[in-house]
């Protein structure tokens, strides 16, 4: 259906767009009126550049991207694309930002990768096993830490404040049950559980172009995504993501209080 | 009393000890019996390589470190070193930490550089200016983003939850009057207010080895920093730093409640 030279290909041609405006003095829209919620020309540009070998290569596919909405969602085959996931890092000037493209077979996520071209890391799943290709070099095979217990556990989240009723409560109880916890991390909390670094990944309405270049990339170095509802993470929403069965249990059982 | 190549060469030395650790398995020490506070070997081994050469180039001057204490302090130029700024980022893989060396005379902090050696980033100040030396390039100047007002501000600072009593209420009205509070940073939210992709960087309960060598590169920028009772910032405190001083006064009013 695809394989990983058209996901690199695909990374490389988003890297030319969003290095063009990363550190540069960019103009930030506001997509919005109220709230927060910068697009800028290097998230528009990288998706663009990316449906347009998607048109060419993969005609039948659907494409669903943050930027330039949906095409063909009832074909087997469907790209997901975040162009710049993390815009705030990206406006803000640091490295923890990442062009996500993920590949669904039947509504099921199968293949994708995480690129984060200043420091060129390209996390990547082909299927059966997750890969860190970095700065060009030979590819690395991710595994995710399977032995911390939630005590033991690092847990990676954008922020407590985005969390509302119910779920910052449960937010409050994970958190206050693992060793550490790390705000602010966007996509980087994902690949960093793929790689065995952190071990869990939570985060509040997540749309589908946010999450589901990260399912393989979690699951094929041997970790669990679901939702906090214990449901397959394609749709989004509030998507909890551990490096064992275990944990994710575990981590589930704290955050609704079960345990 | 030490020239931009004497602070290249810590930076260097510096590096080899860290990167061998960085996203290796490593193991974490705990400093504190309780609470976490993770002092890795790269820690040691690099404060180690930067005094094996100050003591060598520099015998007469004085060195405080985080990690092997205080030598000479009575002399005029003291050097001040974080080795690894951001051990939590370091451990979790986020290539978001930084090794800090600054260079006080007569008390005050005139010479430093952050470096970020997995992204290859160097943040310099000479004692007049302030530079990024940006994947061994050349150097380009650093300067802060002078026209930001409050409300169009992004304020960074590494967790609310550091925060307690009169100085968390003091973070919680400052950040409801900003545009952007970004949570993680540690010392790149100091280096992004340097570079102008940042206007307010603000942490509690700073050492003075997490704050001398960020002193020059935000000050050499054309930033103002101090502690939030308007103090000089060498001794460590809650540091708050801005863009521009007219920046700088809004913040510490709306830290304050005064305004």
């Amino acid at each position: 259906m695809a394989n990983v030279n058209d996901l690199k290909r695909l990374a490389d041609a988003a890297s030319v767009q969003t290095l063009k405006y990363f550190r540069s003095n960019l103009n930030v829209d506001n997509k919005y009126e109220d709230g927060f919620d910068p697009v800028t020309a290097g998230d528009r540009e990288a998706e663009a550049a990316i449906r347009h070998i998607l048109d060419a290569d993969f005609p039948d596919h659907g494409i669903l991207g943050e930027e330039y909405g949906a095409k063909n969602l009832e074909a087997r085959h469907v790209w997901v694309i975040d162009p710049i996931d993390g815009t705030r890092a990206f406006i803000s000037g640091l490295p923890v930002w990442g062009t996500l493209v993920g590949l669904m077979e039947d509504g099921v996520a199968k293949k994708g990768f995480m690129h984060q071209p200043y420091t060129d890391e390209l996390y990547i799943a082909d299927g059966e096993q997750s890969w860190l290709i970095e700065k060009g070099g030979e590819p690395q095979k991710l595994a995710t830490r399977q032995s911390a217990t939630l005590q033991d556990a690092t847990v990676f989240t954008t922020s407590p404040a985005l969390y509302s009723g119910a779920e910052a409560e449960g937010f409050k109880r994970l958190e206050d049950r693992t060793k550490l916890a790390r705000y602010g991390t966007d996509c980087y909390g994902a690949v960093m559980v793929a790689s065995g670094y952190a071990d869990i990944f939570i985060e509040p309405g997540l749309q589908p172009y946010d999450i589901v270049a990260l399912i393989p990339i979690i699951e094929q170095a041997g970790g669990v995504v679901t939702t906090v509802d214990g449901a397959r993470a394609e749709q989004g929403g509030t998507i909890i993501a551990a490096g064992s069965k275990a944990l994710h249990e575990e981590a589930l059982q704290a955050f609704w209080g079960r345990a």
